[in-house]
């Protein structure tokens, strides 16, 4: 009998950004004068930098032509790109993260939904609350997550770390011992980055309990502050337990050029002893076909000289919005997070308002979106998220309509 | 405690092409005098053709600037793609198949590889023996095919329906009911074709049991005789049992470029009423975060007059490859199939020797790589697959090469 997947019919509701969209699309349909700015979803708005369009002119010319022409990428990655990434990424800041060791792909939300095909059924899964929706969906989708409560909007069988102003955002070890667990540092969605003190304490709990932690560091670019640590492979230990995911999306601007990577090193293994090296190789070999050398070629440019000061120019660019934002809100009262290490704002809904009732009141009166704490789940409820992707026009203009609110 | 997906561990050995190049590598280091011609693995080797190259330099120029900047692509493609295969792989030909029914994607190999998840753990497959690896290992990694023996060298739960000569190469309907079947026409690695009235029999086979065809039409490009159908939804029926999945790799040549897309009709549904498009695109909305802008207006170039043109003449060249090869072996005297609707040419060994023995002699004596006919399965066993893809000179000489074994 033709029977669907029943994981997924547990889903409830969609994915939270469709149901901005299509609230965002009615706003916009009944009004039709207003200009509305998006601080929502977390995508980029500046184009791709000099250095970077030039690579990919060089290597669309090489598609072009017979000596030159590239049919299938490696698997794994091009050895241009799986080089330049250990010397930047982790010799240079003295992590030992070999050239094969990192598996190129077309882009860190895929490696997050992914990751967890590697582990079997009966992984325990635990994850941040509020949290990126990829992390737990995926897991749904696999079966590992038990039945969801409507009322707690939790599922039964996944361990959530609520973090909070209460705990500074750093999720607290829980009582019951997860087998997986989710980390993302710069955090999205609340702007704040785990120091490298207590990011150290979550590696020696998971060599302690035999756990994996996907340390998710999309957003690793954007750390301003000493002591955050760019990379998970700074802590010592954390090769025997840790899975390290990175993002072209948000250093680059490649939201829409799609470029990623994952670090699977070769001494993490299970309770079996069996590599997981092996299996993520699998995986990449049998569901995927390699990055598009295209897109390999723009990567390797992110790491030259020129591409460097590039991608620090952008983050700066972005960064002066998440100033403008906190600034602002903080001088109107509002209790403000993150912005520091991480291009998200994290703010407090006044007066205890729901986060939706914030979302529609900000769309109404303001024409702005943002995104909805409790959309992360519940420990978001309460809280809003801003991103400063938007132009400096735009972040401008949003501040002021909700200076005026 | 930190388990591993337990089905990875029953794959047996690494990955058919994975062997082949270990083997290759070796020879070379063995023989570095001797030129290795590879028509081995499916990969193109022609460059892209000049509209769509254009288009791609186009692309990345939209990104260069603010005003044509674009970041997250939509999940499941962009409209003007969409709308552009919907029109001319579809609408043309008579087929009802609308945009939103179409899902852009990273490639055939992707979507083959990840459609599988959209359906119960409980579901029975049966393929084509031989077959693509990749539909059976996916099922593999998903707990789907039971045990492996490696004496038959087959899944205890897997249903095989073997493709020979003796059946002209297309599958017998199975003793037993299966709730998924693939089947790619024109066939990898075969280089067969089925008929629209055999394709029918099919879709009314899978209307009547209930079951859902995984139909692989990435080689529909090559098809050069009528009355073989280039969808499967030219057959009456189709949209209520059948998914449909398409490459750009081997009509442009996007084998490194990476674009495909996959169909799944609205009326398509599980026995309990399930609608598998929603499941789809959950799917691609949580695990996949959309094909690059890049090469998704290379897509669409393929579709503009020019670009026909070029892709016309592309294929023609690779089948002019088809044609030297199919009629120098049979001049030898060996049974040879496909070539005609297929770039891929399936050969008898000669004297009923296995198939890679057959590898290793062509290798060692000829310096010529192609793929063994029992990579693909045990009724593949006494057959031998070599590709149209190399250049016209390399095809000439592998041919002139094996006149002389």
């Amino acid at each position: 009998m033709l029977k669907a997947n029943q994981n997924y019919l547990k889903l409830p509701g969609s994915y939270l950004f469709s149901t901005i969209a299509k609230k965002v699309a009615a706003y916009k349909e009944a009004n039709p004068d207003r200009t509305v700015i998006s601080l929502g979803i977390g995508d980029v708005t500046q184009p791709i930098s000099p250095a970077i369009i030039k690579s990919l002119h060089d290597a669309v010319d090489d598609m072009s032509s017979k000596e030159t022409f590239k049919g299938y990428a490696p698997d794994l990655g091009y050895d241009f790109l799986r080089k330049a990434i250990s010397e930047n990424d982790y010799k240079k800041r003295g992590c030992d993260i070999a050239e094969d060791e990192i598996f190129v792909s077309d882009g860190a939300k895929s490696d997050s939904g992914n990751i967890q095909e590697i582990f079997s059924e009966s992984c325990k899964i635990a994850v941040c609350d509020p949290v990126y929706p990829v992390y737990v969906d995926s897991n749904v989708m696999a079966g590992r997550t038990g039945t969801y409560d409507n009322g707690t909007e939790q599922w039964s069988d996944v361990i959530y770390m609520p973090c909070t102003a209460d705990n500074d955002f750093v999720p607290d070890f829980p009582k019951e011992t997860p087998d997986i667990i989710y980390i993302c540092s710069p955090n999205n969605p609340t702007g704040t980055a785990m120091k490298k003190d207590a990011l150290q304490k979550w590696v020696d709990y998971a060599n302690e309990h035999g756990s994996v932690i996907i340390y998710d560091a999309a957003y690793e670019a954007y750390i301003s502050e000493e002591g955050v640590p760019h990379s998970i492979y700074e802590c010592s230990g954390a090769r025997t337990c840790a899975i390290e995911i990175h993002s072209f999306s948000k250093n680059a601007g490649f939201t829409g050029v799609r470029l990623g990577y994952t670090v699977v090193p070769k001494e993490l293994k299970d309770a079996d002893g069996v590599a997981l090296h092996g299996l993520w190789a699998r995986r990449h070999g049998t569901k995927f076909n390699g990055a598009p050398y295209i897109q390999q070629k723009a990567g390797a440019a992110v790491y030259t000289p020129e591409g460097q000061r590039e991608v620090k120019e952008l983050v700066s660019y972005y960064m002066e919005n998440a100033k403008t934002v906190k600034d602002a809100l903080k001088a109107q009262g509002y209790a403000v997070y993150g912005g520091v290490n991480a291009p998200y704002i994290w703010l407090r809904t006044p007066e205890g308002m729901k986060s939706w009732d914030f979302f529609d009141m900000l769309l109404e009166k303001a024409s702005v979106v943002g995104t909805p704490g409790s959309g992360f789940g519940p420990s978001g409820e309460g809280y809003f998220r801003l991103t400063a992707f938007g132009s400096h026009e735009n972040t401008a203009e949003a501040v002021r309509r909700i200076k005026e609110l």
